[in-house]
């Protein structure tokens, strides 16, 4: 898939896929930094459709579906922060690398199971360019009582 | 505000803000390594004006001053390290990222609250250079007991 | 020590070491991803030398050993990655950071001497250029149950 951000914004229509408006930070900090190439996004927390915040600690296999919807929101709120950043997807090059921490019971081992609900939209979307590399973690509670927190980092042409 | 170290120094100073002694690392790695462009620094530990590591769990509203106090104790200690690794502040553009890790009870989801400690500083002290992305989450337990660490990334001028 | 990339693999050689087989990332992602002269590194779980993964909480003092030896298999596996990305260590500069996610009891607060594990052997085959900014946390599971997960950013020069 060429690298073009009409073709993003067409694929994204294509997949049915209507970006959320991107959260305002909860708190004192931006959504993204550009420098020397690489957008630094902040981690993002999940939204359903009607703008309901994904709460509760998986706990067992009957959560990875609950946990994959949850880290995919928070890639569709990733990917809104980046068109909000860059007016666009033109100027992506890679999705570099992204963070997930992900809100686990003691027990709770398939973190990569849920992670792929995000990197499997990455891919859907940017083709070879949304190959990202990766680290998912567990960890017992994330802010507001999200299920799933992720960040970024995105490489970018010069503007 | 201009990005001029010396405005730095007289901004913390003006602000009453003596740095910390930049905290030796707890094991075999360094503070601060540069690369291309990017410094990137260790996770910072909180230690008060006394050096007294903060520890302890965050466990509800009743904690979150007190984190906050540790972030910001953090974000202190990160300022010490950025000024020794770069002989000042002059070389500073942005900062670009932080990662919050904050020891957080089971049902404590106040990370942000607590992360503005640190997010906050860096405003009050940089300006809009000083405006970051970031991510926090909740950790069960941190080095030595701690009960925030922080790391960064800041965008700095060719030496 | 230079960082000639024969010199790395002799230095391998001369410390007994053998790279384990890159492990396949356990989802829908890549092992790294090199831009802007920085290469991300997918955090690395730890295998030991019959590919059995390393696995439990750490708990306390008699689980550093056991802490440590994950974290140098860890970072075994962060140099299969590296080695299989840049097909070969010519084009590594510095190790930059790592990022130490350990699988933690409530009371246990010996990180950093967990991480030590990979720090030490990254300064023991690149000397100076080893020497990493980190960061160390404890979270509370990691992916399939491991006992250490790291994640690291390498400066690399242009191919």
């Amino acid at each position: 898939m060429s690298m073009d951000g009409k073709n993003i914004a067409g694929r994204l229509a294509e997949l049915g896929i209507a970006l959320p408006q991107p959260a305002a930070p909860v708190a004192a900090y931006v959504p993204a930094v550009e420098a020397n190439g690489l957008l630094h996004i902040s981690g993002q927390l999940p939204f359903d459709a009607n703008g309901k915040l994904l709460t509760g600690r998986l706990d067992g296999a009957a959560d990875i579906e609950r946990g994959q919807a949850a880290a995919r929101a928070c890639a569709l709120m990733l990917l809104a922060q980046i068109n909000m950043a860059l007016s666009g997807f033109d100027r992506v090059i890679r999705i570099v690398k992204i963070g997930a921490f992900i809100a686990s019971g003691p027990d709770f081992t398939d973190q990569p199971k849920v992670a792929n609900g995000a990197s499997e939209l990455f891919v859907q979307i940017f083709g070879e360019a949304g190959r990202h590399a990766r680290s998912a973690v567990g960890v017992p509670v994330l802010p507001l009582g999200a299920a799933v927190e992720i960040d970024a980092i995105v490489a970018v042409r010069p503007a």
